[in-house]
């Protein structure tokens, strides 16, 4: 019997039954976390055990709004105490970036795996710490990239790999923005330089800059420039900024991030045999299906009056939304290590390393007057 | 009697009759002037009336296959004997970029209306040189950038210049690529520093400066920064590049143009509530209708598992191709000058300038290493 994920298969022995679900401490009741509680009542390997808040009161509001209530999570009235409940497996965390530390290590210190919102740290250092803590543990670690997990990205993934299809990919643009209201310009997490000094470059850029990585199959670059004239609210956290990436063999990619405009979510990869465009490539225009554009060997029309042949849409249904299956492949993980032995899958907190090293750079870069940072692989 | 363009529109003592169509001479038989002739033979204020090129059999050889023939153009062995053919009002000039100084302005000097091919010069004073010739002969200027003439290209204009709809526009990226063969790569006056020396940049580069600069109602920009490691020929010439554009108030673009990789042909805008996607700016993928997409104050649906509202997709029908378009929006702006009194339209060697002053800029941050170049507008 063949399975399509056979590094986190259970052995035959117990192919008999289905695992039993991972239990999930949502850790923290951020607005983010009502999507992920969605996800986990979707995803089928995947149960919500707790919520843990800084009050009860405040995880019940939540585990009723969420509609988690009637599966009677336990519920905590602190980080702490969350952490220190054996029937949690595995946490998802989507406190404020500056808090990741602290408790994302304390959760693998604690032997839960860990399921961290983006922007994973502050710096690379800091998530350093997180994913040495993790590997000590023995605990999974992924990021809640949810679109890493949609069908259409493995589907992407196949024709940008495919030599025939796309060539040598050479120009990588990517766009992430939303336009927010006064409201969040004043009170929201990501403009507080106490809670998410990254601004929009931790929370668009990162998926900027995950989508450039993925295109080139996590390459890490040689060089980042930032783009000039960022934008920076009163304090000095970023609201918009954008930078080029320089590989050593020419490849180019641009990305601009910003709170300020439009939402806009282009992929575009260029390679020498193909284009594929993808614009809502972070959050798909609609849940049950998601496409994406694809032009390879396009030619002029006689008198180049036209394209020929022309670009096809490939349109990728899927099951369940793209941030139930990243519970349940995080699940599956977790119930290969917890149930059969095996070992954290290391693709993962590879590819989180990679984003928050460019983002470092990026960050560099912006506060070094524009000049070039270059990346050690 | 109202007229869409008045200022073009004839006095009322001629409206009884249609005026004489503008009689073209073909000078030089490039590969792109077959597409022109098929334009001219579609626009109805268009005839052909001589071709001429370095030899009679060979302005011969291009009439008769592009169908010219049975219209009985004078054929001509010479440039010179183009201009002093007294029956002719304007010259289409697709030779090669070293030649148009030369043979613009004399053009203009033999009193001929000028519809010149981009890149229309290879330095931004080389073309005034040509722009002070027609201006002194009071000859009308065009560029041959046909998309500019797409009815599409008005619409997009329409929803880019309506606040409500797009707001500000702060992003705009351009790409143009095509994938060139071997023998391209040899022997194409594109590739030759003696033809074009410009390559890559004076060709694709030419449409995504235009469409930069379109999309912000030709204000030029304050610094024009070249991408890193453009991709050059043995002898030299660019064969790949690219740019980052910034505006005083912030705005920020950025395009990439190649000889090197797929037909791509991108222009793509975000302003702080509207964001346009066109991938085919510079030639649609058919010839009757052209389409783009405009997503106006986008929001993430709740929960943030979707997109309200979605994009909306704007097809635009024509019922000539875009050439034959612009062939007879120069033939008006001609038939004014000549049958009316009328004075050539600024307009149009107004954007050509600020088009090759960035180009300009562009190649002087390229041979500067990549340093910010300013543009004094």
């Amino acid at each position: 019997m063949s399975s399509p994920s056979s590094a986190t298969a259970p052995p035959a022995a117990v192919e008999q039954r289905r695992p039993d679900p991972v239990r999930f401490g949502i850790m923290g009741c951020a607005s983010i976390a009502r999507k992920l509680a969605r996800a986990m009542l979707l995803a089928p390997d995947a149960a919500v055990a707790a919520v843990g808040s800084r009050s009860k009161a405040k995880a019940r509001a939540f585990a009723e709004e969420t509609g988690l209530l009637r599966h009677a999570p336990r519920l905590h009235g602190s980080y702490e105490a969350l952490l220190g409940d054996p029937g949690v497996d595995a946490v998802y965390l989507p406190l404020p970036t500056s808090l990741h530390v602290r408790w994302a290590t304390a959760a693998a210190a604690a032997g839960k795996h860990v399921l961290l919102e983006k922007p994973t740290a502050l710096c690379a250092a800091d998530l350093a710490a997180i994913l040495a803590a993790c590997d000590a543990a023995g605990v999974q670690f992924m990021d809640a990239t949810m679109w890493m997990h949609h069908p259409r990205t493995a589907k992407m993934r196949e024709l940008v790999a495919d030599k025939a299809t796309t060539g040598d990919v050479r120009v990588i643009n990517s766009l992430f923005s939303f336009r927010v209201n006064e409201e969040f310009l004043q009170n929201d997490i990501r403009v507080k330089p106490d809670l998410d000094a990254l601004g929009a470059l931790g929370d668009a850029g990162w998926y900027c800059i995950r989508a450039i990585l993925w295109a080139v199959d996590y390459e890490l670059p040689k060089t980042v420039i930032a783009l000039r004239n960022p934008v920076r609210n009163q304090v000095g956290v970023l609201l918009a900024c954008g930078a080029t990436l320089y590989w050593a063999d020419g490849k180019i990619a641009t990305f601009n991030c910003s709170f300020l405009t439009n939402l806009t979510m282009d992929m575009t990869i260029v390679g020498t045999n193909g284009t594929l465009h993808v614009t809502d490539f972070v959050i798909p225009y609609e849940e049950k299906s998601a496409s994406f554009s694809m032009a390879s060997k396009s030619n002029f029309a006689e008198l180049h009056i036209g394209w020929d042949p022309l670009p096809s849409k490939h349109v990728v249904p899927t099951n369940l939304p793209q941030e139930a299956l990243m519970v349940q492949e995080f699940s599956r993980l977790v119930q290969n290590i917890r149930d059969a032995g095996g070992k954290p899958e290391g693709k993962w907190p590879a590819i989180t390393r990679k984003t928050q090293v460019v983002m470092d750079a990026v960050k560099t870069s912006i506060d070094n007057e524009f000049g070039p940072v270059d990346i050690s692989s």
